[in-house]
């Protein structure tokens, strides 16, 4: 066998699978797991294969070619600087390592500043597709030193996933923290996505009171359109699978309405928060998610507090109304996706990278859990104009926008009469009257604030600064 | 002159202020600032007040009697942790120094630790109402160690403002960081109310064509009823100013809509977004600041996003939907305060906290910028039951919810219909009907994520944690 030329650190399901591609594409792969007995398991199950188990990770280090290449895919957080002290004095200039893991944009920032010092290149990689993905190939967010990049560039591009015009899903995304950063706000849009299906599910099941089995006819059928996707493909799949304890009823009617989360979707709108970009869609996404999980508490509440009577819906009215569930959908998929490249743009401002959308969209074709017809859509809107300011101002967006705002408006209305809660649809059209407003009321807002503590204010008709004289000053 | 009992450093409007407000009550105050012509200045234009300037921060701490009780009114962040820095060699164990700024509540969770491995007490403060609270009366939220608080509570209680009751509107909170916890909860409760009065008042505006003049009366009706309140009042106010520049037009009708913001409302949501709490009102209170300072981004989006067309009012309703927005605007306000309570609940458990809201809901009637006659049934359901889970579940409060939901259904209703944003009223029927939701579509999303990423869920028949075969494992 040839000296590895890549070693991966961490055998839990995502780093096997990473190294079993890698090895795929025809690279003889180092492999150490803290707890040996995980190497052995993966070298012995796959002995057939170009794999380099070792058991130290000084083994490790002195089993690779130089510059060395080393995937770490460990449990993000303190385990990655515990892996990191112990590689430090083993590495040597020039060497790459990479965090694969779902970490903290600004730890990465702090860690490849800390090793750039020691002249080793850190990049911080998004990876999306599941443990399938990682397999099969995977959407990669690399960002770090440019020049470590291209060390690995022709490894990453052999194991991405290909979208379908061949192109890998992988791009070099921006210094340091970039890539996780990139990857943060694709797992905020995942909660989007996510909680938008979830909800137009509900308004079919609650209001129209469709079955299962109609849902997932609907859900096939939109997979054939604008909609078309990853997540609803699947929805419409599990929508279709019956419970495998034996209860005949649909899984999902016996699985508990308990979101939970692993903290990247929270990330994203957290750093939104700090920068001071309005991305509510995602936000209200997370808070769905934390509010079903508060199942103890709504069944109490639910004995004391009552919805309104629901509203009848007609036979005849009720192919419209799934038409207009689906533009509903599809506009509000857009103003969730207006709203996470807009936070990318403003982020990069803000962090100092440069992001280009026209390379950045494209990776997030195949192999990854937002995976869609539609981002062929978006990578188009920013091949054409790549500082486009946000989707919104395309022309197929606006398009979209402008014939679809009525759906929208017709759906949160219907669910707000029924007691459905749709905070997500409803944030995508009050995202949408506040982001075309020439004129929002916070020119209250910014009177009270200089009444009640005199933080001044601009006027609308000349420059400056103002104060009014509210009350005599004491 | 009397040894002072009690110093202020930072001679900034709010320290200046509350230096008066102490010496007002009887006390003899030292007063020291960084730089010392603003010392001189205020104790020039108060020669006849007992203030002891000191120029020096050694004169400052040598001046005041044991245990010394100090308090900083600093600008929040590194300045404080100078100022500190510069005490903490002159301090002696007992001493008790109080941070009265708008902190970071994890700073001084730090700062309080910190300090207690050298025996000195550490408060953090929130102070709210403005200058002129601080001069008259504030509503203080102290947290630190309560033998110190017990310290300084006799002059907290003098300076702090006086509910209708008569009582002091300061309490012991809890430890450490949790006075400016709570401060940051009540900030981020005022970013919301002053977005519903201005999202009712946008409604007034764009919907029913109402006149400044016309809204001023609406509000100051309203101000007699269940809405009474500061901020209700003072907009009245505002809106029967003309403009102070000689244009004729109102006031409201020259400020610039693009509100501002000091960063405790954005901190409140980051923490809801950490701890779990589904905090949907305030975040959108947030991100609606933040979408209006996107002013030139709206102007020009404005030109190719246009909205539906205005619905026409029939005459003969309008005082109808005015008492709906009453209603809707009441509903929200509850659902706000809903969620902060809850937060701080939250938080307490997160964070270690014992929060008696029996004896903070009634500190907030009074001196602070969210003061309203509403508190008043806060305090009541907390008094009737200090363990209450959430608001909602309180008699009054479902009452006034069981009630108004109709009215809020209305008017999100009437508002999405016509292209008039109201992102926070829409989050508060979309909280409301799922907090009461036996059952939401969160089943969906746990099976998603089984599905790509094989994270397991829960079942609603059986205890357990389960996976299910979505396709055939590699």
């Amino acid at each position: 066998m040839d000296k590895p030329q890549i070693g991966v650190i961490g055998m839990a399901v995502m780093g096997k699978n990473l190294a079993l591609n890698i090895e795929s594409r025809g690279y003889t792969v180092a492999i150490y797991n803290r707890t040996g007995s995980k190497t052995k398991a993966v070298a012995t199950e796959h002995a057939d294969k170009k794999l380099v188990p070792s058991y130290t990770i000084e083994d490790f280090v002195a089993s690779l070619e130089k510059p060395r290449r080393i995937l770490m895919m460990v449990k993000a957080g303190a385990g990655t600087d515990a892996v990191i002290k112990e590689l430090l004095p083993l590495l040597d200039k020039g060497d790459v390592l990479i965090d694969g893991g779902n970490t903290f944009f600004k730890d990465t920032m702090r860690r490849n500043a800390e090793l750039d010092k020691s002249g080793i290149n850190f990049i911080g990689m998004g990876v999306s597709g599941g443990e399938l993905g990682a397999l099969q190939g995977p959407s990669l967010m690399p960002g770090g030193q440019k020049e470590a990049y291209d060390l690995v560039a022709p490894v990453l591009e052999q194991i991405a996933a290909k979208a379908e015009d061949g192109a890998p899903c992988v791009t070099y995304i921006g210094e340091n923290g970039a890539g996780h950063y990139v990857k943060m706000v694709h797992n905020g849009i995942e909660y989007g996505d996510m909680e938008l299906i979830a909800e137009s599910y509900n308004i079919l099941r609650q209001v129209l009171g469709l079955s299962v089995e109609e849902i997932a006819d609907i859900l096939k059928d939109w997979d054939q359109g604008e909609l078309k996707s990853y997540l609803i493909e699947i929805t419409a799949d599990i929508l279709t699978r019956k419970d495998d304890l034996g209860t005949d009823k649909p899984i999902v009617d016996v699985i508990l309405d308990e979101a939970g989360n692993k903290g990247t979707g929270k990330w994203s709108s957290q750093d939104a928060l700090e920068i001071g970009m309005p991305q509510s869609l995602i936000t209200e996404a997370v808070y769905a998610r934390y509010i079903s999980a508060l199942k103890p508490e709504r069944m109490n509440a639910s004995k004391v507090l009552s919805g309104p009577k629901p509203v009848e819906i007609p036979e005849a009215d009720r192919k419209a109304i799934i038409e207009k569930i689906r533009q509903a959908l599809y506009f509000s998929k857009i103003m969730s996706y207006a709203q996470g490249f807009e936070q990318m743009k403003m982020a990069a401002e803000q962090y100092n990278w440069e992001l280009d959308f026209s390379k950045i969209a494209p990776i997030w074709r195949a192999g990854c859990i937002i995976r869609a017809q539609f981002l062929q859509e978006i990578t188009s809107a920013y091949e054409k104009d790549p500082k486009l300011q946000n989707l919104l101002l395309d022309p197929y967006f606006t398009d979209i926008a402008m014939k679809y705002q009525a759906a929208v408006r017709d759906i949160v209305t219907l669910a707000v009469k029924n007691g459905v809660p749709t905070p997500v649809l409803s944030s995508a059209i009050n995202y949408f009257d506040s982001y075309r407003a020439q004129v929002l009321p916070a020119n209250i807002i910014q009177a009270q604030r200089d009444y009640f503590g005199a933080h001044t204010y601009k006027r609308n008709d000349r420059e400056g600064i103002y104060h009014y004289t509210w009350y005599e000053e004491q």
